[in-house]
């Protein structure tokens, strides 16, 4: 077997910024720049910017033969195809399909592969994080939406068409009260559990009493998500009313992915973890209270380690280590 | 790479028979022979019985050199352990861990696998049946409960524990008018689209109506799941009626299913898909009007051509194959 090459480039693909690291087999990132993502009009010049931008790292660590490979984390990717397909984020992807992964390999000569931004993070956990050396766990993304990079037996779940992890779509309420959500449809999780879920939850629950809360200081329109962790934190007996529904509605998800995967962790990442034990008890109470008895008490809850630590690029940068 | 022997056993185990049957690889059986399950105390006897019962069997194809191993599909079996556990239907298991794989191995001198018995099926459909060729597809057995086997990249999926694919028991009504479970939970899949739960449904639509129908020939606390079935197929319209309710429930748990493992096949397997069209349309309607929009019209929705074929003992079998 040919040995592996010191470094990998991860690229973490944002609506906003893309960011290039070069990182690594022990996960330190060892230098890292980065481009808007939207001041390009075509996929070629956001391409051609993207080398530019990522050539001098790869000669910083002593040129192209140090690199094993490049990962990149983006939305709407395709991890069979290395393609971005319809993504209505970002400006040279929104109406057709980018063969992302070869435009950057021709100009740069290595190899590269794609995969949506969840199932980065869960590699990520899997490389450098809290699921180190477990081979079935969850990771759950809570920011502007839901998503989930599912692990099973060591691989990640990628389904017969490369889009299988889409946990923020599984439906919580059938019934006709089911809230809107982007994808069309009504009562998904991600409905309850996004950013502008919870600040949805926080009107609907302030509306509805006339208990004192930090919360309205503010215009009920313009509370958000980060709001409600601040007023948690504070003891604000309206905010943890808020966390717990919406620890209540990730239990029970995460009961019916137990039935589904059984898997030994969930492991939550975005700006909604940082309230800590406010929003993971509820999750692991309700879980507890409502999943299948030999389940459990089985399952661990975790705060990913990584959040601070550019985990994006790192998750990213995990996939070129893949042969 | 040493060359696998021409026969593998497989052992259909259930509440009350045990038929041992032996294979080939193209999936025949060559000749078979079984015992009654509950007539044993202890699992030292019920195994002692199963090797009578299975050793001039194993003479007949050329004795214990010509098997390459045994699977058995059996109620809370764990493929990990090897074991069963606190099975109920079992009465030499249902207070304890039975160590069975090794029980028989011992005695017989071939590899044994244990399995459970929808996860049996799924292998049997991918070595035999509907899902030959497929690496992403999940089995959805229809019987007394409702169970599944989940194949992902080829690889039955097992979980952390081994209980993986518990599909019964996700949530279909997270409201106080879910159905109770014979898990001791509310609202279960299974609850509604099990034998009992689709008689249960028959009883709830005759009793809001006072539309004719062939099922009132019978007293509703009578009436089955083959009742529903029959008056379907004459073109009973409270039956077609039940049978939407029952395909609509089907049809929103596999949406869920799609977001999670993204599968190119349902394959559905039990006395209910011998309706055919009568269920299975509605379950692939309802499933195309409720799934997330990348999975629409992806999937295929099949009934298992394996249900007259001795499938358990075949599915059961494949498992005799594994290394």
């Amino acid at each position: 077997m040919e040995s592996l090459k010191p470094y990998v480039i991860g690229v973490d693909l944002g609506g906003t910024n893309t960011v290039f690291g070069i990182v690594d087999a022990e996960g330190n990132m060892i230098c890292e720049a980065s481009i808007k993502t939207g001041k390009y009009k075509t996929a070629e010049e956001f391409v051609n910017a993207g080398v530019e931008c990522v050539k001098p790292l790869i000669e910083k660590v002593g040129g192209v033969e140090k690199i094993e490979g490049m990962g990149i984390g983006a939305p709407n990717a395709n991890y069979y195809t290395g393609t971005i397909e319809f993504a209505p984020n970002l400006v040279w992807a929104h109406d057709g399909v980018v063969p992302l992964a070869e435009m950057f390999s021709s100009q740069l000569g290595v190899r590269v592969k794609l995969t949506n931004d969840a199932n980065a993070a869960a590699l990520g956990e899997m490389m450098y994080g809290a699921a180190k050396g477990m081979k079935d766990f969850i990771v759950i993304t809570l920011g502007t939406g839901v998503g989930a990079g599912v692990v099973c037996n060591g691989k990640l779940l990628y389904g017969h068409d490369g889009f299988a992890g889409e946990l923020g779509h599984v439906i919580m309420d059938r019934s006709e009260k089911g809230r809107p959500c982007g994808c069309g449809r009504t009562g998904c999780l991600e409905a309850y559990c996004s950013a502008t879920g919870v600040a949805r939850t926080a009107r609907e629950i302030l509306a509805t009493t006339d208990r004192p809360s930090l919360l309205r200081d503010k215009p009920a329109e313009e509370i958000e998500s980060l709001d409600v962790s601040i007023a948690a934190g504070k003891g604000d007996e309206v905010a943890n009313e808020i966390f717990k529904f919406t620890g209540k509605m990730l239990g029970d998800a995460c009961a019916d992915f137990a039935a589904f995967s059984s898997p030994e962790a969930f492991i939550f990442f975005g700006g909604l973890c940082k309230a800590g034990d406010l929003i993971m008890k509820p999750i692991e109470e309700s879980y507890n209270n409502s999943v299948l008895k030999i389940f459990k008490n089985k399952a661990k809850f975790l705060v990913s380690p990584l959040m601070d630590k550019n985990a994006a690029v790192l998750g990213a940068s995990a996939l070129g280590w893949e042969k």
